[in-house]
């Protein structure tokens, strides 16, 4: 008995493509049409596109997710009989672009020179404490595979890295590890914090005045994990009182970010629209392509999700 | 019997405390004055500072120059009757931040996101080819310490590296060696060039319009090495005639570049004052004191230069 697919993407006739070309046994790739929630046993869906036609996916056994993020598939009256499975080691070393990016920029003084071009002026001295990343201390929220690979690439610019995670246990790669309970501690004493904690109860608004209000007066912070991790409206009023202080945004809690929010008029806050790792169909298509042989040979998916802890 | 320096760079005090705080044995630092210059056996030296004093420096045995570009103390009738060492390996780690810092800003966007910021706008899709490291094919113009740690960060971020020297021998970390007969050919397959190369006969005006009109229309270009490798004027021309070349310029044949140059105002180069590695004090502090040590004990010094090579 053949299986049957149905793609729920933004790039539906790419991924038909790329899915032909892999010549995958047994495997039918439905039209486009209402009939095919029904019919399909396999999607290959965004999250968000997924969520509100679940209830009609009478046959679904396994939904490979498009993206990191399947949080909009979480809700606790969401379906769980079915397979869930997400993409994973793709996007560290994209984050890693994203992250040594804006901070090679910031401690680097890309903006200060910039100006001094404009004016054609030949001026040596950055007026910041950090000029090279060797031994500052990076604090990464979460220790999953896209902060490992973040961990690798501290290392080799040589920083101090630290972990946070719930357990607190040892992960390869990092200097130290902390528990959740010591984040306002860890805080205090990181020069750069990036995000990259998943939507649970756990880390919503996780980053609010208070534990934002215990970085260096000139911590850098990236927020490239999930919008609703972060108080926005505070970090904002941290910013204004805190010029020497760099915030870097990818993810919002609503996305696009309103026009009308005041941090898009923040010196020392850096927007871009959800941009840190995107994910590209050729590398996706090749994931779901391993995990439809597992799929068909009763081998256990690769990053399937724990419906009662959300990642 | 003691030895005598004497300090020539541009901020002799902090040397001088960095030094007393070593205490090395029988090492007595000179004062700042013109009796030193003869009197002294060993200098600390800025290359161009201490070009001219060479002539009266009668008990000259060591000099260790402050920089890694020593071409100043490389002039054919220049003396060559003492030991000539220069500082290598920490620039490798300040010099990717530079490069890596650069190169991620231009293929992940930061001008184009920076823009869309300021008129609050949300919009995703880059308008360049490449938009992650992943899989560009880097040319490094030198195979030295330097070019081998660039070497590395830019394995770790999964570009393909070339390397190019006089003799084309193999060098441990780079994909393939070129020799410089090649020039050409390489300069047409590389995404982004990096020119390390030291400021020898050979190497002058090594990047005119000929070479550097073999370079792909979207190329990225860095000089980090020595100005007069770059034919500066040859490549504002190229830069006009095509607008998606970016070039980042850290090194000039005169320093500060002057006023009047038109490349100051080109949009695709970034123009920044001779800092993509400074020294600093206490690392240089650090070699000298480690050669300082073998000298005294008569082993052969550290990163020592080759006359005859010129580096």
């Amino acid at each position: 008995m053949g299986h049957k697919l149905l793609l729920l993407t933004k790039a539906n006739q790419q991924y038909r493509d790329l899915i032909e070309a892999q010549k995958l046994p047994d495997l039918e790739i439905l039209d486009d049409n209402p009939a095919s929630i029904i019919e399909a046993d396999i999607w290959l869906a965004e999250p968000k596109l997924a969520a509100p036609l679940l209830p009609h996916a009478k046959n679904l056994q396994w939904l490979q997710s498009s993206f990191a993020g399947i949080d909009a598939l979480m809700s606790p009256r969401g379906r769980k009989d079915y397979q869930l499975t997400n993409i994973k080691d793709i996007f560290g070393p994209l984050m890693s672009e994203f992250v040594f990016g804006y901070l090679l920029a910031h401690i680097r003084g890309h903006d200060f020179y910039r100006q001094q071009q404009q004016q054609k002026q030949w001026q040596v001295q950055l007026p910041i404490r950090h000029t090279s990343l060797q031994g500052m201390r990076l604090l990464l929220l979460g220790t999953g595979s896209i902060a490992q690979h973040l961990a690798q690439t501290a290392k080799h610019f040589g920083m101090h890295v630290t972990g946070i995670n719930s357990s607190g246990n040892a992960v390869e790669g990092f200097d130290a590890i902390e528990v959740m309970a010591n984040l306002g501690q860890t805080l205090m004493q990181a020069d750069v914090v990036v995000n990259l904690l998943p939507s649970t109860p756990a880390t919503q608004s996780l980053l609010n005045a208070d534990t934002l209000g215990k970085l260096k007066d000139d911590a850098v912070l990236f927020n490239v994990g999930r919008g609703d991790a972060l108080d926005l409206d505070a970090l904002n009023v941290l910013l204004i009182a805190k010029p020497a202080q760099q915030a870097v945004l990818d993810v919002f809690a609503q996305e696009p970010l309103p026009n009308s929010h005041p941090i898009w008029e923040r010196e020392n806050a850096i927007i871009t629209p959800h941009i840190s790792a995107p994910s590209h169909p050729a590398q996706i298509v090749e994931i779901f392509s391993q995990n439809y042989h597992r799929y068909i040979s009763g081998e256990p998916l690769q990053n399937r999700i724990d419906f009662s802890k959300g990642y």
